[in-house]
């Protein structure tokens, strides 16, 4: 007789006290993620189409559903499975097999979560709510010092949150802060990494700015409805999988994932120019894909979650930029826009196209920055943020510091502070150490996409016949499959040999952009 | 200082145990409800917009939700509040008090929900869910047989659940069962007015059907985009509101609510026919009127709850029927109809589209049927039900009694079972004592509307002006706002003056059809 295991992993343990506790813990988490997948469920329809006055019913609703994932996560009982777990030998002795994957991520998270007393996160929780509505009054009329007060509360807060966390020997409270984003990272990992990209990436997008030349804009103005469908084809090429997923409107694009067979993406849309719907489309998509290509077999496991937010951007930014903004994307997509944007199926030059997918310019606003000059929209965001929790920079002094620096490496002068300091919702929502993750997935992203295109010759002439399954099933086998079982520079290495650095990512945007700028 | 009471009705406790107890008891049924909330929007995702293959995961989170809900309904902290409560004259005297109220109806939940050992529970949500596969299969190829072992397994536990619950001396398991959707009734007070309702129903469709004629249809194809604005519009005229509800498509329309502020309807269109649509989308618009009516300072306990499923359903048919087929209602929705689809102001006659609207003819199929017909399906349903829970009627036996009935009260000879006893979910999932609600619905409706036009002189002069307030105020003043307040019976005699009857409802259709077919 065949034994059948509900715990994936379970069948490696030989001992029936670990291999009865193992599965108490596995179904335990299952419970929890299940619920944690249904309140987000209601974030995703609060964003898509909850009724405008549900929004004070829809708090509480979300509150209850997070106390109790909470009280799930920090059931004692946990601490009691675990430790009966990581006794026996047989469960931990290889950290990449399922049960010592699982067993060390909850433990990890288990721990985490008891290190906050109640009363700091629900201090945390006042303040940010706060912070919130502050930051949007003194951004509403550009008044910094309005949220002086919220902000220094916020970092007071934030600190002890680190205190509570602790951070290692030679490092700093950032680094106890961004390991809820990215775990194991730390401020000087990023600093070492930001510090190789930064100077060749403030000298090109100098050099570029110098031409004072950009490429031709291209028509691709269309109703929404049409827009819609023309960037759900586009996606539909790329793997993303309609019966496990669906696409909707929100304000702000974003990827919500209860399931890999419940996967929602979001896009917005301007009639005037379908770039920006399929810019946020793919990016939605890129970590769609990552979250259908999630194992089910161990859903509600950490082996049936993403490694870090870095890794999750990484395939977002891949299929955004390195697939979107190529070449070989526009030789397929130009006609096919041409044709399902009503203008005509050779209306739109793929030369043209590609060209005006990959303009860079400086600009004020992070979110609309290109890929280039986004980078340094982040350095920037590092910097002050490590410095805010360090003590380094008064909260007071934000805009000062700001402005400067955002001159130095971008050379534009900040003209108020709603296009400067105030124009994140990071902060003012307790967010720290979240920032370097947008870049950190950019350098992945690059450094990944080169490893694929060495192992899949040809890969984008697959592009240009709109056929993107080799890179899809790449990623799923290298990247999705793994859940948790390794940590993201772990991955890192294990996939391209190397451990992230800033040279894929120069030699890509170097790579397309000086022929493209003629900087020869 | 004004002492502020978060719980509703505690304001009338002077002793301080009670208050306590009161105030934990709401605050307990305020979470069950927040919860039961939330499971309603999964409900609703799943008929709306979940992806196809989500299912067996939505599966998953629904049935965790049930738990939990269950197990706070049925804490046992519940029966010491309950019962600290119960003994304070000051809580109980005065039965319509808010506070009584919400302690008789959570101790009635309580009670019924613990009468049930969770052993029966499981083995009922077991057998509905083969139930429904067998049924499934059965319909699909018109093979009732296939479908007896379920039923009788159905049937089976039904009876055990009855005998769980008890019923009054005088009555008969069936009783029981009914409860749940209807509280208080019992089958011999349904036999006494569904009695008094047959013969004139049926003596009215025979002299219809054997006039051989029907009035002539009316164009109102529409594209279903062109569709949805229009069924919005009216319902909009209504005073739906959509800041506090949606309208979404499904396949078989419902009225979601789990909240006052957060009321969702769907519907079903024919772009051949927006008569379809706008029958069905006044229907759950009357259900919708009813949840936004509720009172939001109770939400989560019985003083913002429905009454009862025929209560629920008068709602319905009311705006449906006695409003949306009335000749004042297609006055002003005939003109905005032509306009909207796209037909011309003056294309379509108001008298010919109320004529259509009244097509009265017998047929197999229950929810296609009209509305005289429709309560001859619900007679023949309850008859039968009645017999097989008491075990007056097999199983097996079902289809003969069916055919047999249904030639006698439609005139039409049943040619198959999928058009005949199969053609409903309801027995498969488990729903005993369900389908009189139906013509309960259409009782209280006309009785209602009696009452309504009394007090509302000119009522119909609104609708023809496409007004509708007075009467959608009036529901909500004299129906809406008291929550469980009173049980349907005792509403019924308040607003009316008298027990519900068949008076009203005969009245209400013999005052439209025998003209309108020329009966005389």
């Amino acid at each position: 007789m065949v034994e059948t295991f509900h715990a994936p992993g379970a069948e490696r343990l030989a001992n029936a006290g670990t291999r009865k506790a193992y599965e108490a813990l596995i179904e335990h988490a299952r419970e929890a993620s299940l619920l944690g997948g249904t309140a987000s469920l209601l974030g995703w329809d609060q964003e898509t189409g909850m009724p405008r006055l549900a929004a004070a019913h829809r708090g509480k609703q979300r509150a209850q559903l997070a106390r109790l994932v909470h009280e799930m996560r920090t059931d004692a009982r946990v601490d009691g499975w675990l430790a009966t777990c990581e006794a026996d030998p047989a469960c931990t002795a290889d950290p990449t097999a399922v049960a010592a994957v699982n067993v060390r991520e909850i433990r990890r998270d288990y721990d985490r979560s008891r290190k906050l007393p109640t009363s700091l996160v629900e201090a945390l929780a006042r303040a940010s709510s706060a912070g919130l509505e502050a930051w949007k009054a003194a951004r509403a009329c550009s008044e910094f010092p309005q949220f002086v007060p919220a902000l220094e509360q916020i970092l007071a807060l934030n600190r002890d949150k680190a205190a509570c966390l602790g951070w290692p020997a030679d490092g700093e409270p950032w680094d106890a802060l961004a390991d809820s984003y990215e775990p194991g990272i730390t401020a000087r990992e990023v600093d070492r990494v930001f510090g190789e990209l930064a100077p060749r990436l403030v000298s090109l997008v100098g050099r570029i700015a110098a031409t004072g030349r950009q490429p031709a804009t291209v028509d691709l103005a269309a109703p929404v409805e049409v827009q819609r469908r023309f960037v759900a084809k586009v996606i539909g090429h790329f793997g993303f999988d309609f019966d496990r997923g669906r696409l909707d409107i929100s304000t702000h694009p974003f990827c919500s994932g209860s399931h890999p067979s419940d996967v929602r993406l979001t896009t917005r849309f301007r009639e005037e120019d379908a770039s920006d719907a399929l810019g946020s489309t793919l990016h939605e998509c890129g970590h769609g894909l990552y979250e259908q290509g999630l194992l089910e077999e161990h859903n509600g496991t950490p082996m049936c979650s993403a490694i870090s937010l870095g890794i999750h951007e990484s395939q977002s930014r891949m299929w955004e930029n390195q697939v979107g903004r190529s070449r070989a994307f526009w030789t397929w997509c130009a006609p096919v826009a041409g044709e399902m944007l009503g203008k005509g199926a050779k209306a739109i030059d793929p030369e043209a196209a590609y060209r005006a997918a990959n303009r860079v310019e400086p600009s004020f606003i992070r979110v609309e920055a290109d890929e280039a000059t986004y980078n340094l929209h982040i350095l920037l965001r590092f910097g002050l943020e490590r410095a805010l929790i360090k003590g380094d920079l008064a909260a007071k002094d934000l805009p000062a510091a700001w402005n400067e620096r955002f001159e130095r490496s971008l050379g534009l002068a900040v003209p108020d502070d709603a296009r400067g300091c105030l124009q994140d919702i990071h902060w003012a929502m307790s967010l720290f150490g979240y920032f370097p993750t947008y870049t950190l997935g950019n350098l992945y992203a690059a450094q990944l996409y080169d490893q694929a295109k060495t192992e899949l010759p040809g890969l984008e002439d697959d592009f240009a016949h709109g056929q993107f399954a080799r890179l899809r099933r790449w990623l799923a086998e290298k990247v999705h499959a793994h859940g948790k079982r390794y940590g993201a520079g772990e991955l890192c290495r294990r996939v391209t040999g190397r451990p992230v650095s800033a040279g894929p990512l120069l030699g890509y945007l170097e790579g397309k952009l000086v022929p493209l700028y003629g900087l020869g």
